[in-house]
């Protein structure tokens, strides 16, 4: 395993963010250290750091650079943004921390910036056309996206601790203070001339992530992280409501939000409130990466121009199922029959042939073992844990609970509709058993792990579905597994289902 | 990995066992097949294996060793026990066994089968002193063990299957059939001579778990499968009254029953609650071990005599960590740390020192690290997810909930009592805030894996609990860390708590 420690140097908090990889195989977040370090507090208009937060900076520098030691990484790359960049005694702080650290940070200009978010938002989403913004403590990068390629980008000095702290410094939030913030966000972005016309959006940042946290925890969602959440604008002016009308002290015990962040959260709501706007979007999807993980996948993707993966969903699975010991020709012979089967009974107008439930089925087998990684035991349901809490980049909440889902019921049990919670649309409860059943039977069809059932067949004629395994082995431990697991299938076909030998 | 199949043939169910192993450092159960192949089924007075079960016994060997060679297992132990072992035709089916499959199963005599059973309840419970019991489909061994000894054994032709056959034939179980059924369970046990006294009493066997299961049902127990958990008399009592109260045919149906089993669990009930009323046994305690286990560990500890895991319980902790990739020299060092400030808070008088609270504090801090292999994200949570899943034989219900919760709140979080659920009892709100925030800060006091901190003094004045690092390295890491997370034990102790530069 190689590792590379990123040190993002924000305007409101730094973070260390250790990642362990093997080139081509997966990638991983191996060790995180945040703190509050608020750096930029208190700058005002003659944009000098303040002795206060450059003391914490220091310190906070001194703790990571020793951790850095301490654990034997020898890659450190820090990374300092708007409060450093733009204060007038930045370069003094940043020759302190070295002299006093050893760290060499780089001080990233704003274009740059707004390129490492761009590299998050295209390796964790599936944008391919629309609109980006990196919401920060100093500044907000906002960016264009056409084929997945940067084409506008722009840093603007709309960070949160910087306009909560030109707009908002009382407790009170009245709403003059919030409809001036509002224009003059909405001013800088209409300034541009290419923030508008709508379409998808995706964020980052730890004030777009906290904001989609409370909205999560307001609707009641399952506990998924906020990966691919989308948060509609009238979610959002809920949370302004909800915000505004408490002191800015108490802001930070509504729940969800990060209590160091509460003096500075209802300040980078209305900018994004007020970007969404300009723009004419009606939701923002949320992603968890950030400006570390664009630094991480320009060194990880260097031979690529511009270093993105290839496509995200697929990647996320295989990152996944690569983290954990995964017999990769079983999975993949798994998905295989799965695949099969849904086609052939597609074929036999038994199921719509949809892409997506292919997709999603796939991806289910390439994850169903995972969970053996925890025990043999019970191995379904560690790999649907495993699902859930890892998260998978570029599929929505309700995809990723889907393929949760289907691995789940891989094995073992009756799938039942209600594991979507509210995310379930309409046909996903026989859409869940019907995949569950193919999981089943392909499953079966390779218990013995060495693709003694090369292929599989489907015919449907008089009412009953006949599987005919095409044997390229010994298929004894398949055909007595497969007919003993037909069950869910046949109930969520409605039909008889053989297995011919 | 070491891989050994271990085959039980038993008298009702037959199970496919693949252990893999590394001798001395983990064992791991890896794959399992299990089949209700009756083959002790109707063989009446003649003791003969009737045509219908030895065909379902020969196709299930057939898979069997067809699996075993799919997968590349060469080591494979096939054993029979009391069904095919008092067949008249016993050996034929074990020639035919070895013609079609390649198989060559051994049968076990009864003094053997004990032996295995013996083995399996010493390795997986903390029984020294007391009794043990294995029912089985055609046979119960019930043995006496002191100082860990196999004192005395016997086999008796007592089995669910066979008493099921002879007693309680039909749908109904009428009050006069079943206690006829306990009477003749009762003459053989009083024959023996030794079964009684009471004390301990440990249990294993298929029966016996899912009478267990369905007591932990009934009581809305959590969901930590059986190991460890006291099935009492009084319950026992409660499930045979359930079970009579419907035909045969719908006992497979009660909650947690499985229902392949349905038409003997009844039978067995009877003979456990007869067993222990005659050995004058208030409860039963469960282990999930069984023959296979016995089989296994004769080989894995094949250099000792017997073979016995030294301790349980310890082994149980070290197994679990080394399945998982641990970093031992850091989990050991935040171990020695943490029982240095809690033997601390005991000399300075804020603990009582009991020994079971070091134990708890000790394995949880071996294991507190393990879901790390999950996900570094929320790893605190993951171990504790691992620690209730995968179970410490050797530790009850509570304390595996107690490890659990200690390993859970090492970092983030306030610790409930309410974590413990059902299993809580007096104090365990206190203890579990005291020990939790000791860990916690142990952990910090390590945070940079370096074992910079090399160990800790605690001295208590005046109101405030003082840690005094004494630093082998450099302890800048751990002492920022430390100060940041010492809230937990400050207000566990309602004392400051300085921790010393």
């Amino acid at each position: 395993m190689e590792r590379l420690a990123v040190i993002d140097m924000g305007s409101n908090s730094w973070r260390l963010v250790v990642y362990g990889y093997e080139p081509g195989a997966w990638w991983s977040l191996t060790d995180e250290i945040r703190e509050a370090t608020r750096v930029g507090a208190g700058m005002g208009e003659e944009r000098t750091l303040k002795p206060e937060p450059m003391d914490r900076a220091l310190h906070t520098a001194y703790v990571f650079a020793a951790f850095c030691r301490a654990t034997g990484i020898e890659r450190v790359d820090a990374v300092a943004t708007s409060a450093i960049r733009e204060a007038a005694n930045g370069g003094e702080l940043l020759r302190s921390i070295h002299q006093r650290t050893g760290l060499d940070p780089r001080v990233v200009s704003g274009r740059e910036e707004a390129w490492y978010g761009y590299l998050a938002i295209a390796n964790s989403t599936t944008l391919a056309d629309g609109f980006g913004i990196d919401l920060g403590g100093g500044s907000v990068q906002v960016m264009r996206l056409e084929g997945r390629q940067l084409e506008a980008a722009e840093s603007l000095p709309l960070g949160t601790v910087r306009v909560s702290e030109a707009f908002l410094p009382g407790e009170k939030a009245p709403a003059k203070a919030m409809r001036a913030l509002r224009r003059h966000v909405s001013k800088a972005l209409e300034g541009l001339g290419w923030w508008e016309g709508g379409g998808r959006l995706a964020g980052i940042g730890g004030t777009i992530r906290n904001l989609a946290t409370v909205a999560e925890k307001r609707l009641e969602y399952p506990d998924l992280g906020v990966q691919g959440f989308e948060l509609t604008r009238d979610q959002l002016a809920e949370l302004i409501e909800l915000l505004a009308s408490r002191p800015a002290s108490k802001r930070g015990s509504v729940r969800g939000v990060k209590p160091d962040r509460g003096d500075v959260i209802l300040g980078g709501a209305l900018v994004l409130a007020a970007a969404m706007e300009v723009g004419g979007f009606d939701g923002i999807e949320v992603s968890e990466a950030g400006l570390r993980e664009g630094v991480f996948f320009e060194g990880l993707l260097s031979d690529r121009d511009p270093p993105l993966l290839d496509d995200v969903r697929r990647e996320s699975v295989e990152n996944l199922a690569h983290r954990y010991d995964t017999d990769t020709r079983h999975v993949d012979h798994v998905a295989k029959l799965s695949v099969e089967v849904l086609d052939g009974l597609g074929a036999a107008g038994l199921h719509d042939g949809n892409p997506t439930d292919r997709e999603l089925l796939s991806a289910a087998c390439l994850l169903h073992d995972i969970g053996m990684s925890i025990d043999y035991d019970d191995h379904h349901r560690h790999s649907h844990y495993l699902i859930l809490n890892a998260g998978l980049p570029g599929f929505t909440p309700r995809e990723l609970v889907l393929i949760g889902a289907i691995a789940r019921y891989h094995r073992k049990g009756e799938p039942e509709v209600s594991e979507l919670g509210d995310l379930a649309e309409k046909g996903d409860g026989e859409r869940l058993r019907l995949l569950c059943g193919v999981i089943r039977l392909a499953e079966q069809l390779e218990r013995s792990r060495d693709q003694s059932v090369a292929s599989v067949a489907v015919r449907a004629e008089d009412g009953v579905v006949k599987l005919e395994p095409d044997a390229g082995g010994d298929p004894t431990v398949a055909i007595w597994s497969a007919r003993r697991n037909a069950g869910l299938l046949a109930s969520a076909l409605g039909r008889e289902v053989e297995i011919t030998a």
